[in-house]
């Protein structure tokens, strides 16, 4: 097979991520979103952020990460973050996933692409944590502005949602100013539980 | 309103894009695309195929570009590439809605969005010439792997193809070669027309 066929398979297998449905609702609440178009949303997100994120960060190799990091997802499925028993098999799922989508790749390319993802997973380098925050981020956004609709669907507590987001405030630290509030606010108006 | 609080409005503002229906199906044909999966879908084979790009190209720029380039859809909505009539005044309504949303944003971000934005719309860099021409290859990949359900939909003439596709032949002619055969056998398949 040519490089450029290898290529173009990739390219049409990517396209089953438009069908991969997350837990989060549009802002207009018409839908779930679907992972396809989060990593379009997070990689401007990150772009729009960037003045907040910390030293050693480099915007572009944060937009390749988070272009690529639920492709996987196409062949293990969305977990959910607040599935602990989902998360149990979820590294092993996705390395498998990794090792498929990634291979349909040209030798070196399908190594680069991994190699980004592979530094996304392990999130520590600067540019993966910071990728890590901004993804954790969206969906707090959404759910911000759909008075709390995905965490009401899955009576999801306010202390999930704090130990499960601390790399937020780690990271963007000016961001979690901002939410830290309206997630007391969101416990007051009942769109997230609180311990009896 | 602080600079972050703008950003975020922009970040949601642009949620509005996942809404925007294009005319191309995903390639499991369960429904039309959207124009936020879709620049994804676009960053994506820009990055991928950056190996046929001419020089001077900066992928860097590219994948902003493509991140950037349909936002003005959330009001314009997507014209499509076929139908003369609504790119009458298609410009202008972009303009418009440029103006609006990157005004969103803190005046020195929205200006640097919004000059990425310019650049590919003018199409005489090297980079948004390339990235032109990804913006076009990807709804034909999508046509030529559902059997042109797309063109089949609208009653897509070969003689429109060729001639709203040229970018692609100019700036990635190893994928032109590609296309170009499969266009012939679309249209021994009934997927494209052919003048009576």
């Amino acid at each position: 097979m040519s490089a450029l066929q290898a290529r173009l398979d990739f390219i049409l297998e990517a396209d089953k991520l438009k069908t991969v449905i997350r837990r989060s609702w549009l802002t207009d609440e018409s839908r779930l979103e679907n992972s396809a178009e989060h990593q379009w949303h997070a990689s401007l997100t990150a772009l729009t952020l960037v003045e907040y994120a910390g030293p050693g960060v480099e915007i572009d190799r944060v937009l390749r990460m988070l272009m690529l990091h639920d492709l996987v997802e196409i062949d293990a499925g969305d977990t959910f973050l607040y599935d602990t028993a989902a998360a149990a098999d979820q590294a092993a799922r996705e390395q498998a996933a990794a090792d498929r989508i990634f291979g349909l790749l040209p030798l070196e390319q399908g190594q680069a692409y991994r190699a980004i993802w592979d530094e996304f997973e392990a999130a520590e380098s600067p540019s993966a944590r910071f990728a890590k925050a901004v993804d954790r981020a969206i969906p707090m956004l959404l759910n911000l502005a759909t008075d709390g609709r995905g965490w009401r669907d899955h009576n999801v507590r306010l202390d999930q949602v704090l130990s499960a987001n601390w790399r937020i405030e780690a990271e963007i630290p000016e961001l979690w100013a901002w939410i830290r509030p309206r997630l007391d606010d969101a416990v007051t108006n009942g769109w997230l539980r609180v311990p009896a």
